[in-house]
């Protein structure tokens, strides 16, 4: 059966682009040949089953007719396996399982923890040693683990489950390797008890679990290899991710949609929400289960009162909380930058934390361990609270203060941790806001896996409980004046502070749909709505979302957001943009215009045109399909033809010239020689010509002497090229010496090249110069493009690539090398011009017809005058 | 300023779709003509405007500062009405005081329908006529002022909504009368108090609103022309639409987008919740301020218990309750259609009907009013309770019946309606869910605004409650068994219910988040979620949604949804559906081809190909531009300049030959000829064609009596033709005889077409024969494509339109034409013959260039062998 690799999963994603065109990629071919063989291997599995069926109904033992019944329904089984549901289901259980375990072992880490730090309450040193090491030993290994296994484990994975979801390919990130390693770190950072979220990596996780489920699932048959398939199942999985996290179907797929996804299928949708409902439904079953609950609730479950849950006249202070959180949120994500490229610049400590990469980590979390020990700082900031029993604290319906002094916290919980005897509970609410703040903007840039939401969410209950605690002070019996007496609810409040804050630091407004889930009370809804539209035009108007900044520290490839309101993007269109030097070859070109052009430009693909005087767009090969068909050229078999073919003509001059004598000396250099055409018969061709450059100029040099040193030289490296792929048999050539093999190359090179076997993509995606911004920004996210061309009447006018939609978008204040003229475009009148332009094209065009010969009028001086 | 019409709306739309390409439309060169007045206009206000600044500055008058300041505040003000926010919360206010204004009206009207009721409640007779004959009177004025005003705004407009958003464009959907019609019918219609919803009419009316609204803000100026932008307007326009229909602003966004999208922009996302929440809270804020609420809660607010809202083991009963469903909905949707196609083929009652269009719905309102009679048969089914009442009732907490009995309803209330002395609970609730369904699904084929989600979330609360009550019953005291009694709350399964049949009546996910935001409380999520997909699932295998099956009727256009797990999808390919005889022109024809092309097909748009042996693509033309380019050559300029230049010769001849004296009658006949030339220089082409024909034919078989009779008959016809356009100027021609403008129209067939002011659509989008049908479904709803060209290496090898696509996605079972092969498909050897023939084809284009001639090697034989 086929073995599905990360390199393949990468090819489907890949694949998944290339809408209306195709492109046969390195690995399809070989994975084609694995489906064909699979499929002959099923059919004679079929066959042989039902051979096995037969000689079962013939063979008329006990239990025959029980083993019939066996083997159909497995094939009916196996014929199901394909469908759609079954996977979903799967997936939904598998990562409602992995959740729930790794929520289990944070829990005994954590308890751990407290222990420890409970049972040493007699000596205070002790105390701090366990409370530090602890979470110091941790994270640690968690960082270690994690750099040896699968470095590309590190961190949240929402920003490249976007970059992977938009069609690029990050090699290794859905490996079993990186699953292992993700699911471990994970652990055992968040058991550390650092302010650290489980969101980010569940997302990866639930994407990792997807890939390698479809590559379990593949080995029953089915449509596993189908590319289209599988980025539509990472999709879901994202949504599963979110959803089983928090036990928010709902909000989860909401929040994987806005936070990966451009544009969204809703056929994707369903799937989702059926995914992520069946995951959520199985964690909190597990839940109830283990006797955690009695039924099935929510995870931080609320009981605000449902008749009067705020009054009309508190929409002010929710507002004021969105607007302060909009600040709040682009200010961590800026902080969170800030201390990466800090680190990133400082030479000095970058060079001594490459040397030890442990050490970070370590530094960081003795720093907030040391910070948060309860009997130290941490008494002012409730930092003997994990951050679940911080969050429910803040959520707790009762008020803590009332006028400014604090009520008695008569009942036994958690909350008593917030109540000082010196201080008063604004003061360490103030306290603890803004320690964390800058806690876990460091400590979401440690190497483990680790995402930044859960963090964030709690900062955002605490100011919501803060502001609410306030109110609650300065209106002690409400603001309600109609009869009865409604106070007002302090976490009601955290509610909305922890949705607005959240919200604005991912630039999402689902976090709305996720607070309602994780609390189960939808009754303060308008609020929460309010304040997270409001945090969210703020935050965004300021900082690109933490996922995109992340994106854009770790320079992975993107796409940035066309932002409201920017009218001018309406007025720029591709003409702009594009960029008019188009490298390109010709159907009638020669190999060498294709050396050249392989030589000068590092572009991934290229396009075919017809010719070069009228340009029209054939279509767009790979890079490496023409690196294949130059090295076919250059390559052993023809070289091998032509030494055949030389050696004959060789042995006849030979035979006709009866030993010169003289020429003793150069038959021995033909003959040193002939190893390295042995040698190098087999490899590509820009060693080749290094090789025959650098012998000429040796020989030139050294003489004899040089050329030995050279075959010397050539016979270790070949020695190892060929350790690296397979011996080649001895082949059976004649002598011959270097510069007649690149006399031969250069005559080899002056021929036509011939595109038979060469695969190109018959219709890359086309524009047309008058397109705007606006529409080519569409266009590039919803097809996830690379690049388009943009011709005119089927010619081949420019080039635009997503890094020049990237810079117009951006401003024209970074660009370098592209010419972005947003104000002349304003200044353009409306159409005419370049409709004449047009008309003058076809008529050109046209003109060449009517005169009924090759379109050679063009000369090339005029279409260099055109990309002036 | 510019006019706004419906059918510069309908441009716009339409241009939206046209990603990548440049089409320019009829209205748009009158539209960028305005646009440019406009602009011209605007800054000549600005200036006017800053001049009155200084004039103002220089007078020092007592409240000169004043003045200028709000001259300021004004100019301010305008550059910021064209911000996207300013725009949404114009839409969101409009809306939900619209909203607000017809639930008043909808109130009143019920009101005033009870209180009759009540008033005559001494004789049952007259009590029965004012029951029956207020819904009958205004549904019928519904019905007729509909019809009378704007035929459009019947039905519910989602399917519409959702056409128009696929790029089509629908006459008149989007105006000012329409408008008015849904707002005033609606409100009649739903004053009746018949089984219909506000739900799909609120969706249109909302568009329609915001459409206005674009309308209107540009007299301000700003970018309210741009398609995108008002295409992404109409999307969150749909959102406000359920949001302040429900109250439900993210349930209406996610409803939106299920049912009116295929494919979402994420970034439109954000305008829906920020409109949509405007709008839920300036409703709600309405009624607080109406003194109707207290403070701002759900609309139909629940009080379940939180802690315990249900047991693990009532889960069977709710996925039940989904699955029944999921049944139901199909059936409602099934009656629905069968209705509506009931009374289309019945043709003695469709021509009894269609004459007197109001008596259908009169009678259907008379049947439905008759039978929810309280004192008659209503007393069987709650008949008196309206709509909201009996969604009240339903999602109330309290038990109705204890193991069978009914328990005695001592509160006071409408619950009391469902008590009946003789009939058990049950009974009165199966008779209710029984004959709502069929009353809802007759009830919404009346033409008149209404849509079918409210009746069809009541009947599903009904179905709920009744496994409900009967899971009370069957178990009194709760199934929990730990310690604490947890009853079952019947009203828990009436909320399950609602989202199941709503849901799989209208295929969506969403109607849960819906229900959460409509009763206030999301602590049955998990049952509610479970039920809705399986009434999905069950649904979405049975019949199209609701309002598919209404664009199918009304015969929309539309792309069918790809079923999950139809796996034989992915290996059907373009090359299996394409239609291989593509109409083409090519650069050189001539432009008789051009007429053959027009007359033989019946396509809007045109390939233009090289030539008709290379068929290389160059781009497409609309049949409109090649109408308009046949017209010009045979058309009034060159046709009087031909004449002059005859007249010239003619001239010339007569001063040469002296009264010829035999060639009277013919003159006489020129100078009657003389009429028609000047009657038809204007017209198109083909009138004229037709015309020319009639006369040769005329004069051949009567002479000059038959072409007396026939210019009579030519002077008749063209006066009414000039009546509907302007009158022309009389031409300054001489006498020509029909045969020789015939002649001459030849002989300008013959020429060469010249396409210098044609408008081409230079790139249109290009296809692969093996994209899969998967594929291509993906870009034709992405794109919002009506035809795709299948080229093969520039090559034009055939077309996909939606029609093809549609074919083979619901089966080739309805195929004519089209030859759908997926049996064969997925016998096809995995990709080696396609590329083999790319191969073949990329040799002959370059044989051709290799050889240096024109590509004349081709013979169309060769191709025609191809498209067999």
């Amino acid at each position: 059966p086929q073995t599905f690799t990360a390199a393949q999963t990468s090819a489907h994603i890949r694949g998944h682009i290339m809408y209306g065109r195709y492109t046969q990629e390195l690995g399809v071919y070989a994975k084609e040949e694995a489906a064909r063989l699979r499929e002959s291997g099923q059919r004679r599995s079929v066959s042989d089953r039902s051979r096995t069926l037969d000689l079962l109904e013939y063979d008329k033992g006990r239990c025959a007719k029980c083993r019939i019944c066996t083997v159909r329904c497995q094939k009916f089984l196996i014929s199901r396996v394909g469908e759609d549901w079954i996977f979903l289901i799967l997936l939904g259980l598998l990562m409602a399982l992995v959740s729930w375990v790794v929520d289990f072992c944070i829990a005994i880490c954590l308890q751990a923890q407290k222990w420890m730090y409970g049972g040493l309450d007699s000596n205070v040193f002790l105390q701090y040693l366990a409370w530090v090491t602890y979470p110091v030993v941790l994270i640690t290994f968690s960082a270690g683990f994690t750099q040896i296994l699968a470095p590309q484990a590190v961190g949240s994975g929402i920003p490249e489950m976007k970059t992977i979801l938009r069609g690029v390919v990050l090699k290794e990130y859905l490996t079993f390797k990186t699953f292992v390693a993700k699911v471990i770190g994970l652990t055992c950072a968040l058991g550390s008890g650092m302010p650290l979220g489980k969101e980010g990596p569940f997302v990866h996780i639930a994407s990792l679990c997807a890939a390698l489920l479809s590559k379990f699932m593949s080995l029953f048959g089915g449509i596993y290899e189908n590319e289209s398939r599988n980025i539509e199942m990472l999709a879901a999985a994202c949504a599963v991710g979110v959803g089983c996290c928090f036990a928010a179907p709902i909000g989860g797929v909401l929040f994987s949609i806005e936070v990966t996804s451009t544009f969204f299928a809703v056929r994707n949708y369903w799937r989702g929400f059926f995914a992520a409902t069946f995951s959520a439904f199985i964690f909190r079953v597990l839940a109830v289960w283990n006797r955690d609950e009695e039924t099935i609730t929510a995870l931080f479950k609320t009981r605000f009162r449902l008749d009067f849950p705020f009054d009309l006249q508190e929409l002010p202070a929710f507002a004021v909380i969105g607007i302060a959180s909009g600040f709040g949120g682009a200010l961590f994500v800026y902080l969170n930058r800030l201390i990466v490229q800090f680190i990133r610049k400082q030479k000095a400590i970058n060079r001594f934390l490459m040397k030890k990469r442990l050490l970070y980590p370590a530094l960081v979390t003795l720093l907030v361990s040391t910070l948060t020990f309860p009997p130290g700082f941490g008494q002012f900031m409730a930092g003997k609270l994990t951050q679940k029993e911080s969050l429910v604290t803040l959520l707790d319906n009762r008020t803590w203060a009332k006028q400014g002094i604090a009520e008695e916290f008569d009942y036994i919980g958690h909350s008593q941790a917030w109540k000082h005897p010196q201080v008063n509970v604004f003061v360490t609410l103030v306290l603890f806001i803004v320690m964390k703040f800058w806690m876990s903007a460091l400590a979401t840039t440690i190497p483990v896996p680790c995402g930044a939401f859960m963090p964030v969410f709690v900062i955002g209950a605490a100011f919501g409980r803060l502001v609410g605690e306030s109110m609650a002070a300065w209106f002690p019996d409400g603001i309600h004046t109609d009869g009865t007496i409604y106070p007002i609810v302090p976490g009601g409040y955290a509610v909305v502070g922890a949705a607005a804050l959240s919200g604005a630091v991912t630039h999402t407004v689902s976090t709305a749909v996720i607070v309602f889930e994780l609390t189960g009370q939808i009754s303060h809804i308008l609020p929460v709505m309010i304040a997270v539209i409001l945090a969210n035009a703020v935050a965004q108007s300021l900082q690109p979302s933490l996922y995109d900044s992340i994106i854009r520290i770790k320079k992975l490839p993107y796409l940035p957001e066309l932002g409201w309101g920017h009218h001018e993007k309406y007025n720029i269109r591709v003409e702009d943009i594009m960029v008019r030097d188009v490298r390109y070859i010709t159907l009638n070109c020669c190999y060498r215009d294709l050396q050249n052009v392989l030589l000068t430009g590092h572009l991934k693909t290229l396009a075919l045109v017809e010719s070069a005087e009228s340009m029209i767009l054939l279509g767009s090969i790979e890079r490496a399909q023409l690196q294949s068909l130059l090295s076919q050229q250059l390559g052993r078999p023809k070289r091998l033809e032509y030494i055949r073919e030389r050696a004959v003509a060789e042995k006849k001059r030979l035979s006709v010239m009866s030993n010169p004598g003289s020429d003793d000396g150069s038959q021995r250099v033909s003959q040193e020689v002939r190893f390295q055409v042995r040698g190098h018969c087999g490899i590509g061709y820009n060693v080749l010509d290094l090789i025959t450059y650098l012998m000429n100029l040796s020989v030139q040099h050294w003489g004899n002497k040089g050329l030995f040193f050279c075959s010397f030289y050539c016979q270790k490296f070949f020695s190892h090229v060929y350790l690296s792929s397979q011996p080649p048999p001895p082949p059976p050539c004649s002598p011959l010496c270097v510069l007649q093999i690149s006399e031969w190359e250069e005559m080899q090179l002056d021929e036509q090249v011939n595109f038979n076997n060469c695969k190109i993509d018959p219709a890359p995606f086309q524009l047309v110069e008058r397109t705007s911004l606006h529409k080519t920004h569409t266009i590039f996210s919803l097809l996830g493009l690379d690049h388009a061309y943009v011709t005119s009447i089927g010619r081949l006018i420019g080039v635009v690539s997503l890094k020049e939609l990237r810079k117009a978008i951006e401003g024209s204040v970074t660009v370098k090398g592209v010419k972005v003229r947003p104000p002349l475009a304003s200044f353009r009148d409306s159409g005419t011009s370049s409709s004449e332009n047009e008309a003058t094209e076809l008529h050109k065009l046209w003109d060449r017809h009517k005169s009924m010969s090759l379109p050679r009028e063009h000369t090339p001086s005029e279409s260099d005058e055109k990309s002036q």
